[in-house]
């Protein structure tokens, strides 16, 4: 990074934080449709104080998706990936200060959307605004796209990079990023899990009864619980009919990786608040088990009477909400059809189904050429080898259809300021101030040498 | 029923219902401590206002017990028993009207507390207002307690009838009553269930993570259903070890009774809106069913994520609210010890619980001299002869400390104006306005047979 450019980012420190605060001020929460139309907004307008022209690329039913372009020195195409909606902020007595009103402390900002993902936002944004006025144009051409749905499964992502394909075309994209390693080694992160997302509900009773008929009336809460019991053993093996038949074994190319990631076990005990792992897993084994299991997760239960003390009711419903994380090559279609077909085999036949999001896992390989030179630039970055992880936990939905209407390459590069541990989806979600400024210094370094 | 007191009941008809939307009008719910202060004092009000002389009885960390005494022309002493606070009305969206605004429609009058148990108390103190006004003074000697924590287990009553128990002394003892079968029998009831009610609680994180981490980390959710599955088979037997080893065989009187129960079937399934009921059981075996067998209830169960839409979350902490019912002789203390037991034995030794209460059930014999003299004059009411139910499903939890205590023996005679399928510890409880006018008849005739 030149001399010019190091003074500009000096001369304009905590604008990376002034750029968050202002995106996390504003509510954006896709699953209750809270102030969507105002991020869509904000986001445009910021991404034109920037120098963008943009555009709202729409769907039926779906909010706009921001649609941003700047021309550079370079004909070299980055296409960058964001979205503008968050998670709930539930259950909000557990927050130490309002979910959205960003506030710091101890050297974090905190607020929902301050790492997933606004602060991956505000530092694209910071480091993008930096070289524009440094040097009166961009490195490379950007195209960027931020949309408004991500957190609830981007149901209409596909309806909008179908016909838009052309406008997203790039050399590579980076999708929502990486941050770096306990020990610095700038990571990158090249595919996600598939997702499939579905609510069970079952009603066995007009209402709510008095618990003393317990003996003569079916209950909608044991059945569920029941239901719920079949579907995974203790160990965590899950039994729908096929569930592991299209599951593919990992590379040894991606192994190796594995092998390679730093050993960040101690801290991550720590932040989840767990003296171990399930099972007792560590090491590779840990890595391989995070890495290429596909998982069953409760993410929501409920029946009844769940306040203080005791109330003697017989519940007349039950719901549990369950995401399904996939790995390649699992078809979330069909593992909705296994779950019928399980419920039904087991004479759950009341229990009906609703899904909520279904993509595939996506993974780029690591001999592609935009992974090589992504790698190359990442260690140009600080000296380190980049830390590659072959795919993560979460899913991003929209990477499907991206890769099936537009065919770019894609990955994940340590542009996004986030930690692990950071209370993403959670209570308290935050980014280290720290972390915002490296991740600006990281984009600008990525950006200039994309364009050389 | 004498013409003088039939004119008066004429005169004033409408006063049991005055006096029930009085009392339904002050909300008293004991699990969250609403309105109880005011309740007791409005229930001191009313008993004075009938002639009673009243007095507080006091425990540690209880709401005061409002006794009340009446001497009558009689040296016959009957002991009355009901609570002045009611169940939680929460889901407050699915009441029609305001729980705590008692509203008539087609004849029914709809308010949390309508039919457990104010109703009752208005239709005792209706008949007693009505005995008095007509002749001077009652026909025998009442003495009624009425407690304030009935729905959260009484967890205080042997407190208060350990030190009082001089007070409480009778020839019989009434308590939460009974009504009309279908076909106008009238019902005496000699037996409660017991009642264990305990509280489930697991952590395993810090707080809630992403739910892309789910191959790593244990899950609360997971945890919680896979124990329930544990204690229960999806037939309803309960796998707790030694949990049916108390449980004492009926008598063949008890068998009796039962069989001889006029069949109200479709009315129950009607009002509890079921095709069938559980295991598909009907007439005798229904009956035995519901008499005999001890039940394990899951009355609330929460984790995670519950609102619209969907959240990928892993939940640090889940919970669930069992009440198990219990049949003589069956001690509640054993099966909290074997719950514990069984937990620890599954390997849910992270599981904690917590009990709301545990009480025995209480059953009077058939062959129990103030049995057989209730069930003449009940017969004596309207000449049909009495359906006698052994044990019904609910609990008084107050009836073990009553018995040790104070030793009356006791029953529930159908001086209570409710109807099965009332809404009982449900949204819409209410009761028929011509069950309540039945239900002062009833007991002007019960209390001027007994003084004869």
């Amino acid at each position: 990074m030149d001399s010019a450019l190091q003074s500009h980012i000096r001369a304009n420190a905590g604008e990376a934080q002034a750029l968050l605060e202002r995106l996390c001020r504003q509510p954006s929460i896709a699953a209750q449709g809270v102030g969507i139309d105002a991020m869509a907004s904000l986001t445009e307008d910021m991404l034109r104080e920037a120098g963008f022209t943009t555009r709202r690329l729409l769907a039926d039913g779906a909010p706009p998706a921001i649609f941003a372009e700047q021309k550079g020195r370079s004909p070299y195409t980055l296409l960058l990936y964001n979205h503008y909606d968050v998670q709930p902020a539930e259950p909000l007595e557990l927050w130490h200060s309002a979910a959205f009103e960003p506030t710091v402390r101890d050297g974090k900002l905190f607020a929902r959307g301050s790492s997933d993902n606004k602060g991956e936002i505000a530092a694209r944004l910071a480091a993008l605004r930096a070289l524009r006025a440094t040097y009166g144009e961009l490195p490379i051409t950007i195209r960027w796209i931020i949309e408004g749905e991500e957190e609830i499964g981007s149901p209409h992502f596909a309806a909008i990079a179908e016909p838009y394909a052309e406008l997203l075309k790039a050399d590579g994209c980076l999708w929502e990023g990486s941050s770096f390693t306990v020990d610095g080694r700038p990571e990158l992160i090249l595919g996600t899990k598939g997702l499939l997302y579905v609510q069970l509900d079952i009603s066995c009773l007009g209402g709510d009864a008095h618990s003393g008929n317990a003996p003569m009336l079916p209950s909608a809460a044991w059945r569920l619980v029941q239901a719920l019991a079949t579907l995974r053993t203790p160990n965590g093996t899950i039994q729908l009919p096929g569930f592991y038949n299209a599951v593919r074994a990992p590379t040894e190319a991606q192994l190796a990786a594995l092998a390679d990631q730093p050993n960040d076990e101690a801290e991550l005990r720590a932040a989840f608040g767990v003296e171990q792992f399930a099972d007792g897993l560590t090491g590779l084994a840990l890595r391989q088990r995070q890495a290429f299991s596909p998982t069953c997760n409760i993410a929501g239960l409920v029946s009844g009477y769940t306040g203080e003390g005791s109330k003697t009711v017989l519940p007349a419903k039950a719901m549990a909400k369950i995401d399904f994380r996939l790995v390649p090559d699992q078809d979330p279609d069909a593992i909705l059809a296994a779950l019928r077909q399980h419920l039904d085999a087991h004479g759950y036949t009341d229990i009906s189904i609703t899904t909520f999001g279904a993509c595939g896992a996506v993974v780029t390989p690591i001999d592609e050429p935009f992974v090589q030179r992504m790698a190359a630039i990442a260690q140009g970055y600080n000296g380190k080898p980049p830390a590659i992880t072959p795919i993560i936990g979460g899913t991003l939905p929209l990477l499907d259809a991206l890769r099936r209407y537009v065919g770019v390459p894609g990955l994940c590069a340590p542009g996004n300021p986030t930690y692990w541990a950071n209370g993403m989806h959670a209570p308290n979600e935050h980014i280290r101030l720290a972390d915002l400024d490296e991740a600006v210094r990281f984009n600008c370094h990525m950006f200039q040498t994309l364009g050389v």
